[in-house]
């Protein structure tokens, strides 16, 4: 008998090579049939792999990552079950997972993939996928997988094979194709319900443009034609809502090839939405305590010597400049200069919490390859802030800086969110993690115990935290259901000792504080990015550029539109008149397409009683106001950021 | 005969030969009493040297910087005698005029020179004026030059001599000292009547370290007591507005080694009032019709070679970053970006004129001698924009800034400024100004007619242009009468057709825009160094980072006093309380040094009626109020931004 412990801590005695789809059986019938893989040991394997020793056992099923990729990775192996049975000699490279779906990369020879053959594919893969086939895994000498594929004269698997010693070979085969794989993978073909082959592109062997250009075709799978069609029409709705569309449509930003690649540059619109969110920000952070520092955008090698950033992080930052036998960095990240602030004048107890937030700029080197839209950029505007304060201080104020989130998420109408806490791993304690047991310990039971306390969803990963201390990672989902990264939550018990920051206890001896980075609206391009598809680009009236148009039905009561424009100016309204001599359905279609939350109509009628008629984006006509009474509403829906 | 021209363009014949003095005397023996030298030809001469030639002349008096270098030129020629005098023996290297007064560099072999020496010799220097003694101008051949130094064994002169040849060699005399010198020199030593010799430095013989320290001496002199007195009270109160003390006194600044030299970090105290100026920039500017963008601190390259900046202005940047074989430049001005920006979509003329503003942050590279305080930095964040419009709406906009910078000189309680109007010279075209005669002088008369209509102060200065156009730099004066340059006003013709920048006109055509570059509050770095200075650190209410401080007599009404906090930021007024235990004289006495405009006293009396002591900074008492009566008035104080 073997002992199995699940994640909750129980253990259970199971017969030496039951399997974890054995072991789920054992639970339920309906656990069994959704279990995809498993993770033992921390290591995912096939479900129906015999487990020979005691271990801990976590079952995958669609919901969890490692299941969801497993699921994918086989996918793409019947994909290529299709390929070669449809196109009988042609060669694979490798197959994986990605973010959404899965790829594999073929040499076709001379063929040429069209749609066409995707619908074919997808026929064979469906009929395929009904055989119910068991994917089954075979370890085998290297001499005998050498073999193999010298006999299928298949010199891109001869390649990997180079790299391979001896005991970690293995084959996998389900129905008539066999692979040189790694695994893990899911039971049978059978499950594989829903399928969609997406696109075909060209990627050179090994990424090298120098090689041979091979067919990628990529496709995505589920375990459910209903959850495939959710997906297809969120792929739909988020091309509608793409941000970089909406942010040329709405004149949100734009970029120059001499300024550079990932350097945005605001508009006035973009800089609207900029300015209302740093608004927000210094209204939040004022009235939780924060000062506001501002400070430059450069500093010299030692202060990265001594935050630690270099050289480690060096291939993340732009190369230095190098003056007066100083090398000069552009900041990729605003910490020491804070740092520096904490730094600057003596501090005691009374002092701390010491909140200070900056907007800061930072910059950071991406792969050119890796740019995309305002998600992938060189230069960020952060929204940033640190908090140097004690130990006994640290629970409440992390509190606050997560309720700060949840403030947050309530003005943005953000309604799923998860935040990943990441750990150190006491393996690589000193190496990849500064060495201090105990701290670490303290500080993510700290940690853990305020994301318990508040009762914010949250799940724990190992070996992702930050070098100086456990981080929490936030997630959100934009209304059309895309996951996005926004920020990062940090704990950091070491570069205070690195600076050699100090504050005077209430007994005249000298601490080092704990110090928390945060950022909950992230960056300005990532979050106004998010923004655009959350909206749809139709922004809430207080983050709208213009908030209100003003339409003359004529040139005669254009007089009459400006005496408005006036007024709404004076209560802060942002208001345009459309003076063009353009009939009235062109003004209203133009307002229309900048997505203007407010059009007021003004024609004979309402210039007699000195009124408007309103129409609000995506409602049309809502009836007819007196001036005053339009702008009392419409301030009032600014100012309480009201999303409708 | 000759004949001279005057400044307003008059001419009048005169006796060859005559002297500047001679002409000033023909007009009145006032104004010949005053003069010091003259511009003949544009180049600065004795005032008694003989004219041969017809020639232009304007007469130099004490008000003209070049009347007063000369000054000082003669009064290092009158200390040097007076060194002679007392220490013979005594080599002289070099005696120049400076921003205010003169120096010589001198080499006294073992003796040192002390306090009492520069009473002595300031003493001597005053007998040596009242003998009327005539700066005498001799042109010397170069080997009778050579000759005289060798016979004075003066090494020092020999060396400057090296270097010149017969011809350009002149020797200067007054009573018993000659100099080998340039020139000019004011008429007689009798004019230099208050004399104050100020300070005592080694300076290295030619600035090389390698080289001998020389003793060097500085003085100021004025042509009355009366101007002197006045100058020695302003030195006496500018150091006690120094801003770089101020600036520590009350936590607005700092720097640090690490980050680097001339980078300003901007404490939470600082940062207020750089967060007050920008709000009245962005309000100021939005009434105005700018809008706002944001614009990254990096470009490439290509787009410094576009703008003309580089390779000319290369040794005032920071050196590039190389990456991707590209160079990237830290940007040291925003208008490329902003060219960007007006060229990212098509313009018409129903777009012009586009106004847009940036806070932009600037990095110049100045020497790190150079560096001093918030004056002279390397990190500038500048009231940055630039204006695009039509010929036609030139006059309007350029006009309109202007009164922009008055609405502010207003503010800010600066009631002495003038506007110098920086025009190109042809001689220069295509060398140093863009090769554009017509465009050069029908934009200098726009500029000129703009500053007459609007009744502005101005000066004009000759080649001292912008190389795209003629520009204007705003000088002001400190309260205690210390010039600042405060901000520049370009016009530039050239940019838009370098950038390629164009809109539509009404009849279809394309047209290049002319250019406005403007900063009326010049940079947060030198305004609030020069704000500082101007109030003593006593910033109006509206300025103040904090704004008013609650003292509770005991602790027994602290409670009241967070009562009445709370009450203060409701209200948006930036308040703390002094909870310390301290006697109330010491928290008065401490809150008067951090010069914060309000304290609010509170004790028994106070809370028992709901009301407050309330005491305003350099006033005392003022007396008792109701909370709200107060907040009401403070208030008013800070929206009218009013100085006191």
């Amino acid at each position: 008998m073997i002992s199995i412990t699940f994640p909750d801590g129980a253990v259970r005695e199971y017969e030496k090579g039951s399997s974890s789809l054995d072991i789920a059986k054992s639970i339920s019938e309906g656990l069994a049939r959704k279990v995809l893989a498993a993770e033992v040991d921390g290591q995912v394997w096939d479900a129906n792999r015999p487990i020979t020793n005691d271990a801990s056992l976590k079952l995958l099923t669609w919901n969890e990552n490692g299941g969801k990729s497993t699921f994918w990775h086989s996918s793409a192996h019947l994909m290529a079950e299709a390929v070669e049975s449809l196109f009988p000699g042609v060669k694979f490279w490798v197959g994986p997972p990605v973010e959404n779906g899965f790829y594999y990369d073929m040499d076709l020879g001379d063929r040429k993939i069209s749609e066409e053959d995707l619908l074919a594919l997808e026929k064979k893969m469906k009929e395929l996928s009904k055989e119910n086939n068991s994917y089954t895994r075979k370890e085998v000498p290297k001499a005998e997988a050498v073999q193999y594929f010298i006999d299928k004269n298949d010199e891109y698997k001869l390649d990997l094979l180079e790299g391979l010693n001896d005991g970690e070979i293995t084959f996998y085969t389900q129905g008539n194709f066999t692979d040189l794989c790694r695994g893990p993978h899911i039971p049978h073909t059978g499950l594989i319900k829903a399928i969609k082959l997406t696109n075909i592109a060209g990627a050179y062997w090994k990424g090298d443009d120098k090689n041979k250009m091979l067919t990628r075709i990529y496709g995505i799978t589920f375990p459910a034609q209903k959850e495939l069609d959710e997906y297809l029409q969120m792929l739909e709705e988020a091309k509608k809502r793409d941000h970089r569309k909406l942010g040329k449509e709405l004149s949100i930003y734009t970029m120059d090839e001499d300024v550079g690649q990932g350097l945005i540059m605001w508009l006035p619109n973009g800089t609207v939405i900029i300015e209302e969110l740093e608004k927000l920000a210094k209204e939040t952070e004022t009235e939780a305590g924060y000062k506001r520092v501002v400070t430059p955008h450069i500093a010299k090698e030692s202060m990265y010597l001594t935050s630690g950033h270099l050289p480690y992080y060096a291939d993340s930052m732009y190369p230095p400049m190098e003056m007066e036998g100083e090398k000069y960095y552009l900041r990729a990240m605003n910490c020491p200069h804070h740092h520096k602030i904490f730094a600057a004048e003596p501090k005691s107890y009374r002092d701390l919490p010491y909140r200070i937030a900056e907007y800061g700029t930072v910059y950071r080197y991406e792969q050119s390859g890796e740019l995309f839209g305002l998600m992938r950029v060189r230069c960020l505007h952060m929204n940033d802030a640190h908090i140097y304060c004690t130990k006994d201080q640290f629970n409440a104020e992390f509190r606050a800086v997560n309720e700060m989130y949840l403030k947050y998420f309530k003005i943005f109408g953000i309604d799923k969110y998860v935040m990943r806490l990441s750990l150190h791993t006491p393996e690589k304690l000193g190496i990849k993690y500064v060495n201090e047991p105990e701290l670490w310990i303290e500080t993510e039971e700290m940690v853990r115990n305020v994301l318990k306390e508040s009762g914010i969803p949250y799940v724990e990963v190992e070996d992702e935290a930050a070098f100086y201390g456990p981080k929490i990672d936030v997630q959100i989902w934009s209304v059309i259901g895309r996951e996005f990264t926004l920020a990062t939550n940090q704990v950091d018990f070491s570069q205070g000792r690195s600076f050699k920051l100090q504050y005077n206890t209430q007994d005249n001896k000298t601490e080092t504080p704990i110090i928390i980075h945060r950022a909950p609206l992230g960056t300005h391009e990532r979050f106004i990015g998010f923004l655009l598809e959350h909206y749809a680009g139709k922004l809430p009236v207080w983050l709208s550029p213009v908030q209100v148009k003003i339409l003359p039905i004529s040139d005669k009561f254009l007089e009459y539109a400006e005496t408005i424009l006036r007024n709404l100016k004076k209560a802060d309204i942002r208001a345009e008149v459309d003076d063009r001599q353009e009939k009235i359905g062109k003004k209203i279609r133009d307002t229309e397409l900048m997505k203007i939350p407010y059009m007021l109509i003004v024609g004979e009628k309402e210039m007699n009683e000195q009124k408007v008629s309103v129409r609000r984006q995506g409602k049309g006509d809502i009836g007819t106001k007196a001036v005053a009474e339009f702008i009392a509403e419409t301030v009032l829906e600014i100012n309480e950021r009201r999303e409708e």
